[in-house]
C-alpha cells in the first residue's frame, strides 16, 4: 500500500509543489455528482449556493462522489482537465456496496454463504461493471461489527463476529482491487469503512453514541478494518458516531493513533457525507473552522460534501496554526492514489462505453450473483414441506411474490424492474406454470379483506401455501433504524389467516435484518431467510425452494428471541452466575423472568435438506505449546438422501483469562460437500497466536491454561474437548 | 472516615498482633444467619458441608449477615465472645435498603420525591428500627446509575442522574448514619453498593456484562458512590459485573486503584454475595486460591458467603505469594469498624427487645413512610378524573386493590399483611365505605370470565373506575429481570375491556420499573404512578386520589416509549444528525422509522392537581468566570385552584467540548409549595465548578464558550437562555 517512496517524491516535486495553498486544499474536497452536472460544457453547477462553494471553489475539487456512467465520466473528467491548471484529473467514487448494476445479496447475506472465494468473485464482478463506468473508488467494504439488529445497517455488515468479518473484508478487497490497479482497468480502489466501531450504535438508532472500553473496540470492533488495511484496502472512511466522546473525524487517537502510526496506513482518509461539519452538532467542534481544524490534525484527507476545509484550512494555515505540512501529506495521498490507479497516465481509465454495454449486467455476473444468493439464503426451519414438487400445486402468497424490491438499499444502480421475482422463477422452475398460483394477500404495512379473500381464494385450491413476506429496503439500510423488529402487523394477520386452513406452509422472508420471528417461525412449516438476494433473487429462490440447490447458508448474525432481547450474540461473557443447562429453582442467575438467554436462532445455525452428523471429535494432544500447533481432527456425515454443502465451525473457549474471555469464539471453518451417504474427517490446525487476544494493558498475547475446543454445524450444537496451552519454554 | 490514628495503633497492638493468620483471615469472613441459629447454645450449625466450612472455622468468621431480632443478635454474639480467644465480637450486617420492618416505597420512587432531607429521615428511621433489633451495618445504599428499566433492580437505585443519584446517596448515608456512630447507639454503619457500574448490566439482565469506557464510568456512573464516600459512608460493597473484562472483586484498578488510592477510602470493602468465587464462572480465576489472590491483591477486605479467604490465604501467605500485611490491613479495618460502632466497649450495641416493642412500626416512623410514599407518587396523565370526589361512587379494579404486595423487593423484614391496602385506605378515605367496592378483575398474569364479568358488574354501578394494576414485586428486585417491561397480558385485557364501559377511569400502578405504558396510558384518563409504595402505600394513595394531598412526584427515570427504544435517558449526547422538533423529509437523521426518539415520559416529569407556569428566565450577567458564579432566576406561578409543592429543576447544555456533552444536565433543583394564585421567583446559582467535565485525558475541567440554561417543571419542557464561559484570566 504505500507508494514507492522514489514516484512520492516525483509527483510532490511536479504537483505539490507547484499548487498554491488553496488548489492543494481544493484536492481535499469532495463533491457529489449535482456539481458537476453540465460540466462537461464548462460549466459547473449544482447545490452549491446550499453550502457556500463558489464556482471557483468547486472547479478545484480534488473527487466526485457518486457519478458514473462512462460517457459521463469522460465528459466531466475531460472538463475538467480542460481547465484544471495542474492537470491533475478528478478522482469518482461511488457506493458499489453489493454490486453495481447487477445487484448481489446484501452483505448481511453474503456472510451466510460463509464462501469469501465467491464473495470476493462477487467484489470483482462489481468492480468491473462500475470501473468500465468510469468509477474509480467503492466505498466498501463496510465490515463494521454489529450485534444490534435494530439498526438497519447491519444489511451492510457480514455480522457480529470478528474472524469471520475479517475474513470477508479480506475477500472484498481482494475482489474489489485485484493485485495491480495500475494496469487492471477494471477493479477499483476499495475503502473500507466506517472507523470505527460505528456499529455499536446506542439503542440500534442510526449515527447513535458509541461508547466501549478500549480493549473492546481494539479485541471486537477493530480486527475486521485491520484486515481490510492487512489486504491492500486503498482507502479508509470515517464513521459518524462518536468514539469515547469524540466524533471519529475528529478523533486524532483513531486516526493518526491507531490506524496512521500503529498500522502504518499511508492511504486516504476520507470522512463519511458531512461528518466533518457534523461534529459541531456532536458539540464537539465550535464551528466550521474548529471542525476543519480538528479533522486536518487527525488525518483526516478528504472532506466529503461539506466546505470546512475549502474554506478554512487556508486561514489556519496562514495563521500558523495549522502545518501546510499536514496539507501536503494530505494532497501526496491523493495524488498517490490517483497515480495508483493509473490516472496521470490515463484519466479515463476503464471508462468505456462498448464495455459497459458488454459487461454490465453480463451472464456471468449474473451467474455469480444467482450463486451467491443460492448459498446465501439461510433454511431456518423445516418441517419436511421444503424442497417443493414439482408437481404440486402452490399458492404463493405475500407482498414479496411478485416484487422487485429485493435488491435491498445501497443498490442505487440496480434495477428492481429487471430483477428476477420469485413468482416468475418458481413458474418457471414447476413442472408447469400453471400449477405456482399468486396473490399479494397484503402489502407491507396493510391489508386489505379483499387481498385477504384472493388469497385465501388461491390457497385453498393449493397443495402447499408459499408465504413472500418481509421489510421493503427502505426499512433497513443507512437511517433504517425500526425499534420493533418482527415483521408488520398486516403480514403477520396475513400468516394467522392462512395457518387456519391447515395446509403446509413456508415461509420466505425478505429482510435486512435479523428479525424477531414471533408469528411466524411459529407458525410456519418452514422459513427460508432470502435476505435481500439480489438481481437474481427469484431464480436463486425457485432452485433452492424445489430443491435444485440444496441450502447452505449460515447465520452471520443471531436471531434474537424479541427485541427485549437486545443485544445478543453468540461471543458473549458468561457472567458469574450462567443459567445452568438444566431448569432450576434458584432465582439468582443472569436470565429473564420471561425468555430464555439463548437467541431463537444462533449465529452460524443453517439447515439443509440433508443431515449432517457430527463425531469422532480428536484432538491429537491433549496440550499445546507456542511452537507446536494442535491438529483436531472431527468427522462429519451426510446421513441423509441428496447431496450437501456443510460449513463445518470451530471455537474456541479460553476458560480462564487475566480477563474474561467469550464462552466461544468463531476460529475456522472448512466448507465442505458431501454426497448422500459420504462421511469425512475433517482437521483443523490451530496455533497459539489463534489463542491471543487484549489482556487489561491492551498487551496481546496468550494465557498459558485449560481451552475448551467446540466442533460443530452452527455456535450452539457442538461437540467439546479440551486442551491444555503451555506457556513458552 | 479515617480511624483515630492513635486508635488504629492501640487495636493492632492490642488484637492483630496476637491473632493467629487462621484468626484473621477468620476476620475476613462473612456468613449468613444459618451458620449462626442455635449459636446461643454454643453450636454452630447450618449449611457448612455445602462451602466446605468446618465448625472451627465458621466460629472465626469476623461477622454475620441477615441476623435480627434484639433476642438473637444478643444471644448470638454472647455465644460467639464466650468462644472467641480475642474478645472480638462479631459485626451484624443486613439489608435494609428501604427500611426494615417499617417499610417506606423503593428508593425508585424515593428519587421521585426530589426531597432528600425526608428520604434522609426515612433511613434514619430504618436504621433506629434495625438498631435496636441489633444490626449494625446495612447494605444501603445502593446508587448504582441505571439506565435500562429492564433490570429489575432499577427498583434499588435513584435513577438515571448522577446529581440526583449523588444528592439522594448523601441523605441516606446521613440518615443511616448520622454523626457519632459510637454514641447514638440508633444509626447503623452504610454500606454504598455496587461497586461499580453494576446498573449498566447488558441487556438489563442482572450480573451481566458491563463495558463502558473508563471516561464515561467515572463522568457518569462513579459520582454516586464517591458522594456517599464523601459523607462518610463507612462501607462499600462490590458489584458482580465485570468492567472493562475484570469483575469488580478482583479489579485493581477500581478497588485499590480508584477507591482506595484516589478517593482515598480506608474503610471495609467487602464482596457480594459469593461475588469472590464467582470469579470462576466469570472465567477471571482459576479456581478458589486464584479467586481469593486476586480479591485481596485488590482490597476486598471481607468474603461474603464463599470460604476462597478462609481455605486459600493461609497458604498463600505461608507460600509468600501474598504479603501477611495486606491481610492485616483488611483485619484493622475491620477492627476499626467495629471499634467506631462500639463494640468493643458494649457488644450488643443498640440491641434491645424493649425499644424494639417501642420503636418498630412506631406511628413516627409509619408517617414518615406515609409521607414519603405520597412524595414518591408520580401522577403521570389526568384528563380531569383526579382527584376522586368523595362521594362519588368508586369502582376498585384489579389485582392491586386489595394486596399487600406493595411492599416492594428487598423488604424481607416487613409485613405484606399489615400493609396499608388501597382498598381499605379509599373506604376510609370516602365519604362512605359503601362508595367503594372493589373486585379482583384479575390476577397479575391470568384473567378468568368470572373475573372480568365480576369487575364489569360492579364497574357499570361505579361513577369512576380506579384500575390498581401493576407487576408482583418478586418482577423486578435481585435477578427480576424482564425482556418485556409491558404490564402483562392479562390485566392490559383488563383495561381494554373496562375500557368499553366508557366510564372515567384512573389507573394506579404498582411496579418496580418504569414501563412501556402501551395499552394503559393511551386509554386510562388519569394514570398515577405508586411504585412499590410501603407500608403505607394504600394510606398515602387515597390521601393522593381523593386530593387531601396533591401528588408532587417528578419521575427519576424515564419511561420509554417502548422497550425497543432502550436505553433511553434525558442526559444523551445530541449526534451529528439530531432529529429536528419539526417534522422532515430527510431520511438521514437519528431515529426510529417507528417511534419517536423521545421517551413516553421523560426525566423529571409529573403532574400536579394545580398547573404551574413558569417565565421571566433572567441570566443577571452574560458571562460566567470561575471566580463569579451566575444567578438564574425565573419565576413560576401556581396557576391553579389548589395550593402545590413543585420541583424546579435547572438543567445546563456545554455547548461545545473537548468531547460530547449531554444535550442537559441536572445541576440544580428547588422544590417549593405555592398557594393557588401564588407567584415566586426562584433563584439558582451556578458556578464554574458544576461545569466541570472528565476530558478524553480523564483530567476535570471546564472548557470556556457558549453554554444553555434550562429551567423548567421537567427535562422536556424548559425555559431556555445562554452564557458565556469565560477562560480564567
Amino acid at each position: 500500500m504505500t507508494h514507492d517512496l522514489q514516484r512520492k517524491h516525483e509527483l510532490y516535486e511536479k504537483y505539490v509543489k507547484n499548487m498554491t495553498l488553496e488548489d492543494k486544499i481544493g484536492q481535499l474536497l469532495q463533491l457529489a455528482a449535482p456539481f458537476f452536472e453540465g460540466a462537461d460544457d464548462g460549466e459547473i453547477t449544482g447545490p452549491m449556493e446550499e453550502l457556500g462553494i463558489g464556482p471557483e471553489t468547486a472547479r478545484l475539487a480534488g473527487s466526485a462522489l457518486g457519478l458514473s456512467g462512462a460517457e459521463k465520466v469522460i465528459a466531466v473528467q475531460q472538463a475538467h482537465l480542460a481547465q484544471d491548471k495542474h492537470g491533475i484529473p478528478l478522482l469518482f467514487m461511488a457506493d458499489i456496496v453489493h454490486g453495481f448494476k447487477t445487484i448481489y445479496p446484501i452483505p448481511l447475506a453474503i456472510g451466510c454463504s460463509w464462501n469469501p472465494e465467491l464473495a470476493k468473485r462477487s467484489a470483482q464482478a462489481a468492480a468491473r461493471e462500475a470501473a468500465v463506468s468510469g468509477v474509480h473508488v467503492t466505498f466498501a467494504p463496510m465490515v463494521d461489527l454489529v450485534r444490534d439488529p435494530r439498526w438497519g445497517r447491519v444489511m451492510e455488515s457480514t455480522g457480529e463476529d470478528p474472524y469471520l468479518n475479517s475474513v470477508f473484508a479480506r475477500a472484498f478487497v481482494d475482489g474489489f482491487q485485484g493485485g495491480d490497479l495500475k494496469n487492471d482497468m477494471e477493479r477499483v480502489a476499495s475503502c473500507v469503512k466506517h472507523f470505527a466501531a460505528y456499529g455499536l450504535a446506542e439503542g440500534g438508532r442510526d449515527y447513535n453514541t458509541v461508547d466501549l472500553s478500549e480493549r473492546q473496540l481494539r479485541e471486537y470492533y477493530l480486527p475486521s478494518y485491520k484486515a481490510a488495511i492487512d489486504a491492500g484496502c486503498e482507502m479508509v472512511m470515517t464513521s459518524f458516531n462518536t468514539v469515547d466522546g469524540i466524533p471519529a473525524s475528529g478523533s486524532r487517537k483513531l486516526m493518526r493513533g491507531i490506524l496512521r502510526e500503529e498500522w502504518g496506513f499511508d492511504g486516504v482518509l476520507i470522512s463519511d457525507w458531512a461528518a466533518i461539519r457534523e461534529m459541531i452538532a456532536h458539540g464537539a467542534a465550535e464551528d466550521d473552522r474548529d471542525a476543519a481544524f480538528k479533522a486536518i490534525q487527525s488525518g483526516v484527507d478528504i472532506e466529503m460534501m461539506t466546505p470546512c476545509y475549502v474554506h478554512h484550512l487556508p486561514g489556519l494555515v496562514r495563521e500558523g496554526l495549522v502545518d501546510e505540512a499536514l496539507i501536503d501529506e494530505a494532497v501526496l495521498r491523493i495524488l498517490c492514489l490517483k497515480d495508483k490507479l493509473g490516472l496521470f497516465e490515463n484519466p479515463y481509465r476503464g471508462a468505456d462505453p462498448a464495455k459497459e454495454e458488454a459487461i454490465i449486467c453480463c451472464e456471468e455476473h449474473m451467474e455469480v450473483s444467482r450463486r451467491l444468493a443460492e448459498e446465501s439464503c439461510v433454511l431456518l426451519k423445516n418441517n419436511g414441506v421444503l424442497p417443493l414438487g414439482k408437481k404440486q400445486k402452490v399458492a404463493l402468497i405475500g407482498p414479496f411474490g411478485d416484487s422487485g424490491d429485493i435488491l435491498g438499499f445501497w443498490s442505487w444502480q440496480g434495477s428492481k424492474e429487471t430483477a428476477v421475482k420469485l413468482a416468475a422463477a418458481m413458474q418457471a422452475t414447476s413442472e408447469s406454470p400453471e400449477l405456482v398460483t399468486a396473490a399479494q394477500g397484503c402489502g407491507i404495512h396493510n391489508i386489505s379483506e379483499e387481498q385477504l379473500a384472493d388469497a385465501v381464494r388461491i390457497a385453498e385450491d393449493a397443495d402447499v401455501l408459499v408465504l413472500a413476506l418481509g421489510e421493503e429496503s427502505e426499512m433497513s439500510g443507512e437511517a433504517g433504524s425500526r425499534s420493533d423488529i418482527r415483521l408488520p402487523e398486516a403480514q403477520l394477520k396475513l400468516i394467522g389467516r392462512l395457518k387456519e386452513l391447515g395446509k403446509p406452509m413456508a415461509a420466505v422472508l425478505f429482510n435486512g435484518r435479523p428479525l424477531d420471528l414471533h408469528g411466524v417461525y411459529d407458525i410456519a412449516d418452514a422459513v427460508l431467510e432470502a435476505w435481500f438476494p439480489g438481481s437474481q433473487g427469484g431464480a436463486a429462490l425457485a432452485n433452492l425452494l424445489y430443491g435444485n440447490v440444496n441450502p447452505s447458508g449460515k447465520l452471520s448474525m443471531s436471531f434474537p428471541y424479541t427485541t427485549g432481547q437486545i443485544p445478543v450474540y453468540y461471543n458473549h461473557f458468561n457472567t458469574g452466575r450462567p443459567k445452568p443447562a438444566e431448569p432450576t429453582d434458584n432465582r439468582y442467575i443472569s436470565q429473564y423472568l420471561d425468555i430464555p438467554n439463548e437467541p431463537l436462532l444462533p449465529f452460524g445455525f443453517g439447515l439443509s435438506y440433508t443431515e449432517f452428523a457430527y463425531d469422532g471429535l480428536k484432538l491429537m494432544a491433549d496440550t499445546m505449546s507456542p511452537d507446536s500447533p494442535l491438529e483436531i481432527r472431527a468427522t462429519v456425515t451426510n446421513k441423509g438422501a441428496v447431496a450437501g454443502t456443510e460449513t463445518v465451525q470451530l471455537y474456541v473457549r479460553d476458560v480462564s483469562g487475566e480477563v474474561v474471555r467469550p464462552v466461544k469464539e468463531l476460529k475456522d471453518f472448512i466448507r465442505i460437500e458431501l454426497q448422500a451417504g459420504e462421511s469425512r474427517e475433517i482437521s483443523f490446525t490451530l496455533s497459539e497466536s489463534q489463542l491471543r487476544y487484549h489482556h487489561s494493558d491492551l498487551s496481546i498475547g496468550s494465557d498459558p491454561g485449560e481451552f475448551r475446543i467446540y466442533v460443530g454445524p452452527d455456535s450452539r450444537n457442538t461437540l467439546e474437548a479440551a486442551f491444555h496451552l503451555l506457556a513458552q519454554v
